[in-house]
């Protein structure tokens, strides 16, 4: 079956000034609202989650999560969420970062992921990659193997990617300037 | 092939007092974590969705993405979240509501839903129907067609299937008492 090649860039609205003056959102919405754009873009996160042998799928609230979930379903395998404060109610497990604009904290159940398993951490954008930092300290502390990390829109010139040059890395799209 | 029967009770983790003292929290965190639990769920709503010819899926925030996006996945069509306040960078729609702990407000994107479009809201819990009520309503604000609804899990003395009685109700499990 030959698809019709798409061009995602089509389908991420950018939003100048939000969340705050001088920054240039980048919106997902459009692509998760076109069914065939959703579905490739889950194709692309798919083969890659599937090349890394991925057990498990983790992302942050809560565009990771509809990032991940698909992911985690077409794979059969299960899906962890990272939260913020006072959203899990069980035994959870912490950590504190920078964010691009201001601070926050992230939190995983401490059953969420099994030690030893091997984990694809996902979300929808990597800006400074502090909260997909955050994200993968926390499947390590729980004693998970985080064997990449995908994203659909990376902001190349925020230099993300040196903050996780640990791991194998998958962007979709590749954003540069504001 | 012949599956095992799920027992999706087994996968669901009751709380006490959380996020308030006297509320037993139906915590999904184990069944998504699960992949043939998170599979089979994922089966019965992709079922009714497609009973009831749904061309997009919308789910409030978070936990809603979680069960409604593999949905959408399945089928190859949309996902509109509804989102809290600050989420959606474009111009939005909004309703207030009362949540049953608590009040709240809902947004959407003005351009999330095409009118006429069959749309199938979820969400992982039905307690007092707040949500979904307030979920219904943005999306036929936008001129949707609303074609049913789907959980997870109902808490059955809430009795928030009266507040949205005039659509057809999907639940995957119920409970009563606290």
């Amino acid at each position: 079956m030959v698809k019709k090649e798409i061009d995602f860039h089509d389908y991420i609205a950018s939003v100048p000034d939000f969340p705050e003056p001088g920054i240039v959102f980048r919106d997902i919405s459009p692509l998760m609202a076109d069914g065939a754009a959703y579905s490739a873009a889950t194709d692309r996160i798919t083969e890659f989650a599937k090349a890394h042998g991925a057990e498990m799928i983790c992302g942050p609230e809560a565009r990771g999560f509809i990032v991940g979930c698909p992911v985690a379903d077409r794979l059969g395998i299960g899906f962890a969420p990272a939260r913020k404060k006072g959203k899990l109610p069980r035994e959870t497990i912490s950590v504190s970062y920078d964010l691009e604009y201001g601070e926050a904290q992230l939190f995983m159940h401490k059953d969420a992921v099994k030690p030893g398993q091997r984990v694809l951490v996902v979300d929808d954008l990597l800006a400074t990659g502090g909260t997909i930092a955050a994200t993968i300290k926390l499947v390590e502390q729980l004693g998970g193997i985080v064997v990449g990390t995908a994203f659909l829109i990376e902001l190349t010139d925020l230099h993300g990617r040196d903050k996780i040059k640990d791991y194998d890395l998958f962007t979709l799209l590749q954003y540069s300037g504001s």
